[in-house]
């Protein structure tokens, strides 16, 4: 039996999704639970980050992953099998989540005794860039195979993440076109408040920054009055 | 000075897309221009493995490409440097090209005296498997560091995929948990009709049996009557 909830959220009959954004924001913000929105390209790796994010934070922090595909269940089911609570949004065909797709999942979810809630986007460095979920920050994952030309090509999605997380850096000696110092450059050039952190989540490399950098953002906004 | 012309296409004002792709799909026979749809997810490789394919056949065919891109000219500028006719269609924002956005292309571009011509699509595994865009014939690519469980992710671009290209798999040893057999039974699972040829564009190696497909393919194009 799957250890997992499914449900199919529709497409927002709304067409105002910065509003149902800000909604969310401030449900979320009266219950203190942190919504991350985690976005990437297929395969950049955002199931095994979040697999070893999750284990150096459950001890600390009441974590609930929903994982957001248009069709299968083995990300839910890898995450479920971490033990923190896990629900799988169906998109059905939909190439994102916008605000009103992601809180139909929340409530669903129940989030409420959650300080920290991920949202597994739809592997897709366009599209979910154009949506506002309503979450409290934005990250995505570039991995080194992809190449270091990415920033250039899909701008608008290097722009509204907080932070820049490049995996799979244990490859940087079979891809070694690929220059840590220019991927950065390209980054900061159309997003100059980033944060990038080149990690490993096979070999863990980087993961102190990463977790320290998460672990200070949820402390701050669960000891603030204010939505950012 | 730049090489190539860069068009902006606009999203069509029709609604039917399928008679959009019919139209262009008759207009291209009349031709005899076989048009190839090349689509990946981010970094899979599409422009390193479409430089070795025009190397391979540039002698034989008369090529032109097009290139697809929200925004940047990246892929154009090395793809003209081969010598081949080559244009950029940014697609403004969107995620994929229709047929009509391919037509606006093909017309601006000029195909009567060539033999082939490539549109290289938006990296993106969901939206352009959902848009035929009047192409002879689709192909896709997976690349190895993406991982073999792609097929039960994003099941509909292996379903509209007559090839599927399995790319970068000179790093196998690497990426060690990809398994060449289980991806093969993956993708004849959504589409038992499905090409499925391994290479790797940095080597070369897979390429003989990508050409010969690639060559035989024209070939019976070119000397039928009909539209398949």
């Amino acid at each position: 039996m799957s250890k997992f909830k499914i449900i199919d959220v529709k497409r927002s009959i709304f067409e105002d999704n910065d509003a149902d954004a800000a909604r969310l924001r401030e449900e979320l913000k009266e219950e203190n639970t942190f919504l991350l929105n985690l976005m990437s390209s297929p395969g950049a790796g955002k199931t095994t980050t979040l697999k070893r994010t999750i284990a150096l934070l459950k001890d600390d922090l009441k974590i609930g992953v929903m994982e957001a595909d248009i069709d299968s269940d083995v990300d839910a089911q890898t995450i479920s099998e971490t033990g923190v609570r896990t629900i799988q949004i169906h998109t059905g065909g939909m190439c994102h989540l916008d605000a009103d797709m992601t809180r139909q999942g929340i409530r669903e979810f129940g989030t409420k005794d959650l300080d920290l809630v991920v949202l597994e986007n739809v592997g897709n460095l366009v599209c979910p860039a154009e949506f506002d979920t309503g979450s409290t920050k934005n990250v995505m994952i570039l991995s080194v195979p992809e190449g270091d030309d990415k920033p250039l090509k899909y701008p608008l999605m290097f722009s509204v993440s907080d932070v820049v997380l490049i995996n799979k850096c244990d490859t940087l000696s079979v891809f070694d076109d690929f220059d840590k110092q220019r991927v950065k450059e390209r980054i900061l050039a159309v997003n100059p408040d980033a944060v990038v952190i080149f990690i490993s989540a096979k070999t863990g490399e980087g993961f102190e920054e990463w977790i320290e950098w998460l672990k200070s953002s949820i402390n701050k906004y669960q000891n603030s009055k204010e939505i950012e």
